[in-house]
């Protein structure tokens, strides 16, 4: 780590599951990362409380006092009012509808601050110090329970008019006949390539007799993308078909995003990436999102393009949240 | 019309049918119009010379001179490397293949130019003196034989790293069994709502033995989108129903983009517009779009952005084109 900065921000990641929190240099280096659990049922006032909880350790556990800190992000789930820094009805905190956490946050700190969607700060994150690092633009997909989303066009990220842009997970790729989203609407990417969308599709393919170890495996464990992935690794032809499918529907996604923003290059992040480059899954999984794209897109910006796997892990999230406050509040000159 | 300026830009929007140029002001006002046929059969060295002769045509007839003029701006259609300023091989101008249009225009004009993708330059043209006016952001469908778009987001148009962004005619809204696009790709917007799909829809519900005036008019007239919206004015109700399905796909790709970008308002234009708000059909037309975006899309931003037709009619390229050319170079201070 280089000499102690004289200034930081404070990023605060708000997760479904954890609070990711730490102190972050303007050269995008974490001088300290802590991790709360969130404990959403709680209620939005407990987590208000926690959320402060969480950037105050962060402040102790770096090199930096209070007074070096210009100002605060926070990434947060769900619809949300960013110019308002309102949260709106976010699915995965229930009861946390309409809550002025930019405002609650920026007054407990004494410090300015803004409001980012989770998927565009880990994206602002990995565009600044992670796998997007020098690009002029980038999109990146992260996969867990939903699919996420962040666009990033010359250092801006594409919040749109109602704090609705980036929101590429719910783009249609099938407009008949379409599988059902979360969201009610029917046919998006998330309906085919989120965890709930694969467990949904092993649960048909065993319905319908397909042959699996996860048959047996179910009866005493629940079916998840890690079981599933499990079985993958296992050797299993179904649940490697269920995952590989998963690669080709987000390869459909990339392309029409590709047709889009054409963006220097595609990373991919989340939970559900299978163990990204460090396992043979993991590799197959992305190569097979290439090959989609190849099969689909124009030959030079498919065969042009990288897409790669996210490399800031669970802390692209509040790095990029800090590094979003310091494009509001860049240093003192 | 104000009083004239002393400086101004020249736009230039080759077609594949004609050349459009004119001279524009700071304030985005046309101080004169030139319309000459393309002819792209005589080939690029002829074709080059008819741009400039559109150019200078277009100066001759405004009331300022050569020396007032500080840029070029040319919109061209097809697949082109932006920052190279080179045509690379567009389908509608056959033997154009990597013509430096950029450098051959300035070079005959003795000017700086820009190059831009045509539905991008009427994008701009829009977003900057008609439909969008003072709007952040905004994306344009410009329908005819195939589906352009433009996308800006804070005045920057939405180029892409490989000159492929904004291209959201080419995406994906059947990734399974879709209809098969001029491009080779299946299941693309364009292979749905363009003028030739409008026409395939129209050929094969005729083969299918649907009844409509249309089995009796093809007899004497080429089947064309034109001929399909003259029949269902005359109140024919397959011609009526496809159009309206073309709308519908529209809505579909719209709602796609408003998950991407989520811009202040789209704007529809080009050549398969049925009359626009001038007739019936028309407004039918655009009512079809707008409700397929509310019933697919989120609430808040489906509920409020809104969906016009655009103004500026055939100019909006040549205008957008001199937009493009006075940001990249603005008034001398």
């Amino acid at each position: 780590m280089s000499a102690i900065p004289p200034f930081a921000w404070l990023g605060i990641d708000l997760g479904g599951t954890n609070i990711k929190a730490g102190v972050v240099s303007d050269a995008g280096e974490s001088l300290s990362q802590v991790s709360l659990p969130t404990e959403p049922e709680r209620g939005p006032e407990a987590g208000i409380r926690r959320l402060c909880e969480a950037g105050e350790l962060a402040i102790e556990r770096s090199p930096l006092s209070r007074e070096q800190i210009i100002a605060v992000g926070i990434g947060a789930p769900g619809t949300m009012d960013i110019p308002a820094g309102m949260l709106l009805e976010p699915p995965n905190l229930p009861g946390w509808d309409y809550v002025p956490i930019r405002q609650l946050i920026s007054e407990h700190f004494e410090l300015p601050a803004i409001l980012q969607n989770d998927a565009q700060a880990a994206a602002y994150g990995e565009y600044w110090v992670g796998a997007g690092r020098g690009a002029n633009s980038m999109a990146l997909w992260t996969l867990g329970t939903g699919v996420g989303c962040g666009i990033i066009v010359n250092d801006v990220i594409i919040q749109g008019e109602h704090s609705h842009g980036s929101h590429a997970g719910h783009i249609i790729i099938e407009w008949q006949n379409g599988r059902r989203c979360s969201s009610g609407q029917f046919g998006t990417l998330e309906a085919y390539c989120s965890a709930y969308a694969l467990v949904a599709r092993c649960e048909e393919a065993l319905q319908a007799g397909r042959e699996s170890v996860l048959a047996e495996w179910r009866q005493t464990e629940k079916l998840t993308p890690l079981l599933i992935s499990r079985a993958a690794e296992a050797g299993d032809a179904l649940a490697e078909e269920l995952i590989l499918d998963t690669a080709m529907y987000l390869g459909i996604g990339t392309t029409t995003l590709m047709h889009v923003i054409n963006p220097s290059l595609f990373v991919i992040g989340g939970a559900m990436t299978f163990g990204r480059n460090e396992t043979a899954l993991g590799r197959r999984f992305i190569e097979r999102v290439r090959e989609e794209v190849r099969r689909r897109g124009f030959p030079i910006p498919a065969g042009q393009t990288p897409i790669d796997y996210a490399t800031l892990g669970e802390n692209a999230g509040y790095i990029g949240a800090a590094g979003q406050a310091r494009r509001a509040f860049p240093l003192p000159s």
